[in-house]
C-alpha cells in the first residue's frame, strides 16, 4: 500500500482541516498515512521569527483567519478563533507521540484540533489535554507522565530535526515515500495523488 | 454578470498559472474578470522585506520552485525557472495598464508570463517587453513612451495603494464585488465560486 507522511503542528491553523480530512481521503485513495507531530517553533526561530508569521504580518494574519473560516464552512467543520494564538503545543505533541505508539493517537490529534479551532479552547493548558485524554478513556496522569519522559521529549526533538532535513518549513506538510514534499492543507489531494503514482 | 478583480504582479511566480487559467475559468463560470496589475515591492518593504520571501527564506524558495514545476506539469504549461528572480516588473506593469485600457492587455500579460516562467527570459529588460509588444502588433516605442508617462506611473502607484487598502499582501489575489479577498493560485476556484454567489 502506498504511504504518505502527514507532518503537523497543533499550533498550526491549516493543520486543523488537514487533520480532519486526511483519514477519509486516504481510505478512499488506498494510501496508508503516518501521523508525524513536530514543532514549528525551532524552525521559525531559524528563520528569525519569535512568533507566528500570522502575528508578525497582520495583513496575512487577518486573511488567514478569514480564509480558515471559509474553508471550515465549506467542509462543515466547526470553527471558533481561539483567543490565544499561537498556543503552546509542546505537551499535546508529546502526548500525541505516546498515543500514536498505542493506537489512540489519531483520535487524540483530532480531539485536540477540535478543541482548539472548533471550540476556541487553549490546548496549551495541561487540564485541557487531560480532559481530552479522559474522554478517550485513557489514564490522563499516566499518559502525561510518560509524555514528559526524557525518551518522548527526545523523540519529538528528533522528529522536528527530521522535518528540517526533509525541507519542511511549515505545517501541515506531506511527504511521499520518494521524498516529494507538499505544503499546506490545499496540497493534500496533490500529495495523495503523488503517493499513488 | 458577476465580477472578480484579479490582482497580479509580473514578478510573482504563482501569478503565472493563475493568469493562464483565469480566462477559461471565468468564461465557464460566467464571471467578468478585471485584470489589476500592482507592485509587491512597496508592500514587501512595508513588511520589512527587501527581497522576495522566496529568496529570504531558502527552504520556502526551494519548495516554491518545485511546487510551481509540479503545478505547471499538471496544467500542461511550459515551465523554465528564470536565472533572475525576482525580476523588475515595473515597466511590464505600466505597459499592462496601457494595454488593458486599449483591449490588448490580457494578451500582453499572458505573453509576459509565458516569456518569464515558460521560457525563463528576463522581462525586466525593455528589449524583452518591446519584442512582446511587436509580436502583438503594437508600436513598441509609442506604447513604452506612454507607459513611462507620469499619468501611467501615477495610476500604477494608486493601484498598488488600493491593493493595500483591500488587505492584499501577496499575489495573485482575487477580490469579489463584495470585498471578499482570496490569495493564491490555489484559491482561484473558491474566488470564482464566491463571485457567483
Amino acid at each position: 500500500m502506498p504511504t504518505l507522511d502527514f507532518w503537523f503542528e497543533f499550533a498550526s491553523t491549516y493543520s486543523y482541516p488537514a487533520a480532519m480530512r486526511i483519514g477519509a481521503l486516504a481510505q478512499h485513495a488506498g494510501v496508508s498515512v503516518r501521523w508525524r507531530p513536530f514543532l514549528l517553533g525551532p524552525i521559525f526561530k531559524g528563520q528569525g521569527w519569535d512568533n507566528s508569521p500570522f502575528n508578525l504580518y497582520p495583513a496575512k494574519g487577518r486573511y488567514m483567519w478569514r480564509d480558515l473560516a471559509r474553508i471550515c464552512g465549506v467542509l462543515g467543520l466547526p470553527f471558533v478563533q481561539p483567543a490565544q494564538f499561537p498556543q503552546n503545543a509542546v505537551l499535546a505533541a508529546r502526548v500525541a507521540l505516546v498515543g500514536l505508539a498505542h493506537g489512540w493517537g489519531e483520535d487524540f490529534c483530532r480531539a485536540i484540533y477540535a478543541a482548539e479551532f472548533g471550540s476556541g479552547r487553549n490546548i496549551g493548558e495541561p487540564a485541557a489535554v487531560a480532559e481530552i485524554l479522559a474522554k478517550l478513556g485513557q489514564d490522563a496522569d499516566a499518559v502525561m507522565a510518560e509524555a514528559q519522559s526524557d525518551a518522548v521529549k527526545t523523540r519529538l526533538r528528533t522528529q522536528t530535526e527530521e522535518a528540517v532535513t526533509l525541507g519542511i518549513f511549515g505545517a501541515p506538510s506531506f511527504v511521499t515515500a520518494d521524498g516529494e514534499l507538499f505544503w499546506g492543507n490545499d496540497r493534500l489531494e496533490a500529495a495523495m495523488a503523488w503517493a499513488k503514482r
